[in-house]
């Protein structure tokens, strides 16, 4: 029989900020599968915290989660960038399908923020189907992001009136800037904003663990907060043991 | 006293895409404030409707929608489209403060999809503010956008590995498609990809009116699907009475 795999974007983080479909699929699988980093980066254990806070307070009785360890990812290659990720996403899917050959009945996989943003479940879950080592029936489920929870709480519209907005990677930032006026940036491990050669033409708004205890915002000219950006960014590495920031950047 | 204005982000139509955040404020503020384009556009009137069951299935007991009559706006001067849309936010904010004064108590601004993107409830809030006629604290509630419907339905993840992501609107498209591959259109009300140069270099996942009993999905090469999804946007305008779509774009 044809097995549910729901991916069910959690939002950014706060239980709250769930919504009532993802709520009811939660209630109505019999596990959960959730990505495990915790063997190479142990502070990550408290995202594993916060997705059990977020099916305690959603999910009537008792719930099983169970983590699915991380294949490490190649990074001797940095040439081939998209090749690595693919080399990963294939040990990942075949890690999932073992948990789920493990485990029987309907899945969820929970994802962080929405599934649609910079996640890999889907590629994961597409890949799986193509297997064909187990049946099932995927189903997405969208989940608020990241970015809207920035957007949220620095009360900002996320286009300027008429205006374009482009969501990039720390990676690619420097090179992204020269033609746009408005980017958000996500996956920026060493907060790249600090290399635009013209800093003082942007404004910037930037949130870190975004609806989570160590929740951090600042907004203002790059080159007056970028010093205090980075200053939160290491002490809310140091307190809650992991940091995910994104931002906002606009010409001025 | 210092009342509330709450911007609630609702989805995009179906009451289940709700966050719990947002079910939870729709509870605890006194009435609720809504844009009404019906004078100019009769079909809109589902629109409100389908807000009435967002209330109607998250709000305990009795609600009181107010609907604040949109002011037109000028379309005369196509040369100074963002000063045109300032003056009807100027015209727009005067009118709910108005339906804020009749009415005493906490308000929330009903706000379709996010209020981050291409949305002018956060501006007409500041203006009010600003404006200082009424005394309120203005709070953003963040909602699952209709982009991300479109991407969940279609099972998409919205970039490339490790690349960008550009919004724009219809009347930007065909200029924003030279130096973008992967583009994500909103605000297109003469399905602007038709105009496209290179027609034959685009896929297009397209979807209207997401959320609401018209759904419509298509996807396929841009040439060979262009047909189809013009005349589903023009029979579920005459059935529903209004329709709204959005679409992805990605280069192959
Ligand atoms: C692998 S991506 C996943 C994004 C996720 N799917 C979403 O919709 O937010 C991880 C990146 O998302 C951003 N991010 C995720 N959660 C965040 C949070 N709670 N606060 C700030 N940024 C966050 C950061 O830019 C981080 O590098
Ligand atoms: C004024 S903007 C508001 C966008 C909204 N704040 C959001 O987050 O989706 C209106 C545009 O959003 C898109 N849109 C809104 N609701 C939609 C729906 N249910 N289905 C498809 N597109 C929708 C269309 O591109 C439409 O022209």
């Amino acid at each position: 029989m044809t097995r549910r795999l729901a991916l069910v974007g959690l939002g950014p983080g706060d239980p709250e900020l769930v919504t009532v479909e993802a709520a009811r699929v939660l209630n109505e699988v019999d596990y959960f599968l959730v990505a495990d980093k915790t063997a190479s980066h142990p502070g990550t254990a408290d995202l594993i915290a916060m997705r059990e806070a977020i099916c305690e307070r959603h999910v009537a009785g008792e719930w099983t989660l169970v983590p699915v360890p991380d294949p490490e990812r190649d990074r001797d290659d940095p040439g081939d960038y998209a090749g690595a990720v693919r080399d990963w996403h294939e040990a990942r899917a075949q890690a999932f399908e073992r948990a789920l050959l493990e485990h029987p009945g309907d899945a969820a996989i929970l994802v962080w923020g929405d599934p649609a943003l910079y996640d890999s479940a889907i590629r994961l879950a597409d890949r799986i189907v193509e297997r064909g080592v187990v049946d099932v029936t995927v189903e997405v489920i969208p989940g608020l992001s990241s970015v809207q929870l920035l957007a949220a709480r620095h009360r900002l519209v996320l286009n300027v009136i008429g205006g374009p907005i482009t969501i990039t990677t720390g990676r690619r930032l420097v090179d992204d800037a020269v033609d746009h006026d408005n980017l958000v940036v996500m996956l920026d491990g060493a907060l790249a904003c600090r290399d635009l050669p013209d800093p003082a033409a942007w404004h910037i708004w930037w949130g870190a663990n975004l609806g989570s205890p160590g929740e951090q915002l600042v907004a203002g000219r790059l080159p007056e907060v970028a010093g205090d950006i980075w200053e939160r960014r290491s002490a809310v590495q140091a307190d809650q043991g992991w940091v995910m920031d994104t931002y906002l950047l606009r010409r001025v």
